[in-house]
């Protein structure tokens, strides 16, 4: 990791000196309100002019520094559920002047990560792993007798909703491990939460039902008196064998075998460290329900949006403007724009058609559907297995459900999409954003591997759109009543090509790639958005006199096979590209076909190599990755001077 | 599908008039325990004889008939979780007369299946599914607005523990959607059901904490009894204030915003009928808990062991002898004996060793690791994702976790290898039994994936060994300081080849095959187990004085360059064998680098072709997909007369 120093940002007084938590630990308490404060607005600072995730990191200020203050870090091992709230933590635990390179390439990344310090005890970046994690640790803890370590886990509610977050739950609940869950309760995932263990959260929190129950018993012996004047004494005798018996039973987390506290003033930071020290001596699973509010301590993401807070882009500290550069001249739509913009077109014409989210509504602008048409568009919390089977079930009724879940997130989804779907040829349209690399978010989110965990899937049509008007019409296309199986589409994060972009539907026949320009010498196959990739690096090669032909494949399953004869009958030199690992992926169907139909050709496959691949501006990655333009272009030049195909022996 | 008709088996004097749930409802109320006892009996006849699940399906005949009685089945939509609990199901809707060709190749499913019944509602086999389709099915008839129309769906205990259960539970609670989610509860999933919320379901059944709590209100308010002839009146009261407001919330399933109505006994069944025909009137989501006992009403399954009769094979119906053929000469052993055995005897060595299953213990035979070291390994439910999370925690602390799941179940384990393992580069060794086609279970339980989507993940080691020897040594490598990542080792179920197994261990090198078999002219390359259908093969092809080489590739990631090297260098002729799907397997990785090292070659790859195998016994289904010994020497013969490769023009 390349530390850049000299940033310019400057810390508080009391922030100066933290270069670990132990230099925290010698704060009074006292102190501890003040260097909240400085931490917060180090991370204001900081984000404004740099970007990157802010409401969830100033939610837990104060419960990051009383973490690490009561506990001793890194011995006792605290994990981070999805991350992106672990700023603070990144800035106390020696990070604090390399933070300005966060998320950028070759800098810091944006979520915990164990490669980066020893303070990430797991790496992570998809959500509601940390309760099985900071379990197995505690177990392996529990075997090696270690009586004294603990382990933390902070989860959010939104988290909290996913099936792996309740597995671990239940799993831990019977083994006596030393196993702290923080639930981080603000009612928020990403976009507000949604589901009835939100709803849950909220009764318990404003203890409504305990009240109410209090309140009758109360009110029924209240009658009594007039029989002596213990009743009242007995009364609360009663109340508290109904607390103890009753309530304990009553709370969710306790059916779980948890013992539960809370909730608790997330943002009271002298009370956290008494309430976590007092916890500390507990031994067993345990839950501390704490509250507090995303973009906590910042009049305008107080005030504001918190899905827009989430991570607002660069904005003005002073004024809570966020800065959009508008520019001069229209731009391209974003790929997931288009999405949602087109499946309400969609959705006006087939009444058939509903869409559904795994808690990602303004991520993949299926918010778009959803305010136009409530009862058609779901979002079903973070939960993408049951996104796919509860799509499954829709389509059993004959509706036509277009899922849409980030390519990186599908992988959780995995045997939903194989058993509940592509089993039963049900007709399901998966569509998969953020396809390929993704950008700043990293590894965890690259969408790098649904080509080929897709392609392998019998019944599944695996397509990817080149432009806008692929994407609409390929949308189109997966639901006319031809087709009667799944159907997937995935498109990368940001923007496409065309500034027109609505443009009348018109059907893709399935399979069926196109030729994008004529050629000689070798041809370039491409598979969705990195064709525009190919037509920049076939401009740079005309400037050389150089023109291959460039092929738009559209689909990696079902292959078509008539383009790829004329393709290896009339070039001995082949290209493949896609924005996914070159392994299993369309560049390997290009190669089967190939050694199925007895063809031999210089095939070189571009993609993402056989690694992972850290986070960075799209065209940064494209480069590391080796399929920028230039990349492309030099590909081509090498190809056409590499050396005959190697054969032993002529029969 | 072929029917087999005159079975020989005879049902009951009412079973024989129904061949549909209409059938069913002419009976009366006092006929529902004739019937139930009749269609118990000939589950009994013909299981004892045919084989299949047992335990699960006996449990259920009272809820079965129940169920058809008093719903509008098929209008009315029953889901059946796991579905091997449906053959009462099965045999009441038009399929008794070709149950007896329940499993069998060509036969019908052991699983409902929606292409076998329009009763069949959604076909499943991995668990937990039940309620995110239900849901989908109730939220669709919502939406067309059909008020009249049910929607049930019938999950075990076990099944519950599972993620997306949870996932439609919490999803289920907020839409008023017509969803009834029977909880059958048995203790039991295969083996006995374990977690946190089997503890809670207990306590709700025994009713200790809600007695306890009525006892103790009871107690106090007797004390208040001196005060006046109405307290115990009034005692009344303030226990029905409590129940409703707390007790109503006490309940986890009320947590979760459903209405929650039992436990009641389900082997009662008319009492069933009363209770079912009431639930009909409730709108929205609840939750009937009833109580049954697997292998209920035959005495020998109600007084053994559960996990035993789950799925018994063959067995005296008049003794409960269990039928085992004792074969006169000693038997090569079962691949996950190997594995459980090999277990014991590697962390005897090792002691940072531990193993982790999800609800498989006796599938996988990590019970015998259970019962010698219990505190080292760990059944941690049905909880693919929980499993692999918890396995890469504890290997964050230096131990060394070898997590066994079923291939097709690691499925649903997908993101958590990649983003928790593999992208940390964790060192989990990952056993994946029943890779390959699984036989009677059929196209839910065939490992057919798993090749295809691990050889894409990076870091990922991707083995599988041709008979006990290898692994057992693949076992031993891969707990080796040298081995600093993931592992994955897949076999198949079912039997090896060795019958003298317990060799000692030699370490394999990592990336490495073998050659097998020296030859001329073509060369196999097979991966795992299959290379023995290869090495029958070549018995057959020596007859006609064919000599083909035979290598034993071992991994398919990393694949042995230099093997391939010799490969490409000395044949032009190449035929591939896995167990497992052509699109992305190792045949493709064989031909992935043919074409990145400029060979040519004739490669024929053999393997599960692009679709789902339906169910039959592993011969029958090698056969069904070319590569059966047969096949794959007629494979040979062919590819030595297939014309030579094409190739365009010589530059």
């Amino acid at each position: 990791m390349k530390i850049v120093t000299g940033s310019g940002f400057i810390p508080g007084e009391l922030l100066a000196k933290i270069n670990s938590p132990d230099d925290l630990k010698k704060l009074s308490e006292e102190q501890l309100v003040q260097i909240s404060s400085e931490l917060r607005q180090y991370i204001i600072d900081l984000v404004s002019v740099k970007g990157g995730h802010f409401g969830a990191s100033l939610g837990v200020v104060e419960l990051t520094v009383a973490l690490h203050y009561i506990f001793n870090t890194p011995y006792d091992q605290l994990v981070w559920d999805v991350g992106h709230q672990a700023y603070g933590h990144k800035i106390i635990t020696g990070r604090r002047d390399v933070f300005h390179t966060n998320r950028i390439y070759k800098g810091i990344s944006g979520f915990p990560k164990r490669s980066e310090s020893i303070y990430d005890t797991f790496g992570v970046g998809h959500s509601s792993t940390s309760i099985s994690a900071a379990l197995g640790m505690a177990v392996a803890s529990k075997y090696k007798n270690l009586k004294d370590k603990h382990h933390i886990a902070v989860i959010g509610d939104g988290a909290m909703t996913a099936g792996l977050a309740f597995e671990g739950l239940n799993h831990a609940g019977v083994e006596n491990a030393n196993l702290l869950v923080v639930l981080n309760d603000n009612c928020m995932s990403i976009d507000p939460n949604v589901g009835a263990l939100k709803e849950y959260l909220t009764d318990i929190t404003t203890s409504h039902t305990y009240n109410k129950a209090k309140d009758k018993v109360w009110d029924l012996l209240g009658k009594i008196s007039k029989f002596g004047p213990n009743a009242q004494e007995i009364a609360s005798k009663v109340e508290n064998a109904v607390k103890t018996s009753l309530l304990k039973q009553s709370n969710l987390f306790e059916s779980l075998k948890f013992r539960y506290f809370g909730p608790v003033d997330g943002h009271d930071v002298v009370r956290l460290t008494k309430v976590l020290a007092d916890l500390k001596d507990i031994p067993g699973p345990k839950l501390l329900h704490v509250l507090t509010k995303k973009g906590k301590g910042y009049k305008f993401s107080e005030e504001g949006n918190e899905t827009v807070w989430h991570s607002p882009g660069l904005f003005n500290k002073e004024t809570g403007e966020i800065i959009k550069v508008i520019p001069k001249t229209p731009q391209p739509p974003k790929y997931q724009d288009v999405f949602g913009h087109t499946m309400v077109e969609l959705a006006e014409k087939n009444d058939k058609i509903t869409g559904i989210t795994p808690a990602m509504p303004s991520g993949c602008s299926l918010n778009i559907m959803m305010k136009a048409m409530p009862d058609r568009a779901f979002d079903v919390g973070i939960a993408e297995q049951h996104a796919v089977t509860f799509s499954a079930g829709l389509a059993t009724q004959g509706l036509v459900p277009y899922c849409n879940i980030y390519s990186s997130f599908m992988q959780r989804a995995y045997d939903q999409v194989l058993h509940d779907v592509a089993l039963q040829n049900l007709k399901v349209v998966f569509c998969l954003d953020r396809g390929g690399l993704a950008g700043a978010d990293g590894p965890t989110h690259h969408g790098a591997y649904d080509l080929a965990y897709f392609r392998c899937i019998p019944n599944m049509i695996v397509s990817a759109p080149m432009n806008e008007e692929e994407l609409r019409n390929l949308m189109y296309t997966a639901q006319l009543d031809e087709v009667t199986g799944p159907f997937s589409i995935r498109y990368p994060r940001g923007n496409g090509v065309m500034v027109n972009w609505k443009t009348p539907f018109k059907k893709i026949e399935i399979g069926k790639g196109r030729k994008v320009k004529d050629g000689k010498d070798i041809a370039i196959l491409s598979i969705g958005h990195p064709g525009n990739l190919v037509s920049t690096a076939l401009e740079l090669l005309k400037e050389q006199g150089i023109e291959p032909a460039h092929y738009d494949m559209r689909f990696a399953k079902p292959i078509d096979t008539a383009l790829l004869h004329e393709v290896f009958s009339t070039f001995d030199k082949v290209i493949t590209v896609e924005d996914g690992c070159i392994v299993g992926g369309m560049g390997s169907a290009v190669v089967e076909f190939m050694a199925d139909n007895s063809y031999s050709a210089n095939v070189v496959r571009l993609g993402i190599p056989d690694k992972f691949i850290e986070h960075g501006e799209q065209t940064e990655l494209y480069k590391e990755c080796g399929f920028s333009p230039e990349d492309i272009a030099a590909t081509v030049v090498e190809t056409l001077h590499k050396k005959e195909i190697t054969r032993v022996k002529q029969a």
